[in-house]
């Protein structure tokens, strides 16, 4: 079965909402900026973001992309991610961590 | 660390999301009617909800729920739920099973 690498939610104050979650649940902050922030819970990674930069999502690792592929974005931690609709209102991202 | 328990997201046909994610990824469909779907991944669950029903949220397991609290939901598996709101556009549940 395949894992869910990490959901993101959408937030107009990343720093803030990010804070919140580390308050009210036992999760980690591995990383936090202005419009991007992690956090690491025991299964899963919980992303923060700003919707001027990303859409909520939820995102799956597949070691297939290229990153020659129309639409691909290269992240900060130079990881691939493409987006996939599912047709359903909601986004998908595949994503392809570096080794 | 905390465990996220599931993540779910609001579509309008429930049946025809639930049967995009199944085909499109390597997971197993749990439980499926009109308004609410459960898909197993290897580290979490996805639920696919009407928004009639349910908002889009993420959920966290509280041993500590009690029935009797103010604003408790019983689900249909006689799991309790409520909802709290992170202050920045996202619905949290929390979420106790039944033993």
């Amino acid at each position: 079965m395949e894992k869910i690498d990490h959901i993101a939610i959408a937030v107009l104050n990343v720093r803030q909402a990010a804070n919140w979650y580390a308050k009210n649940f036992d999760c980690k902050i591995k990383y936090k900026d202005k419009t991007y922030a992690v956090l690491e819970f025991d299964n899963i990674e919980l992303a923060i973001v700003s919707p001027a930069e990303h859409p909520p999502h939820i995102a799956i690792v597949d070691e297939n992309l290229d990153e020659n592929q129309i639409g691909i974005m290269k992240h900060k931690d130079d990881s691939l991610g493409i987006y996939e609709h599912d047709g359903a209102g909601n986004f998908v991202e595949k994503i392809k961590y570096k080794k």
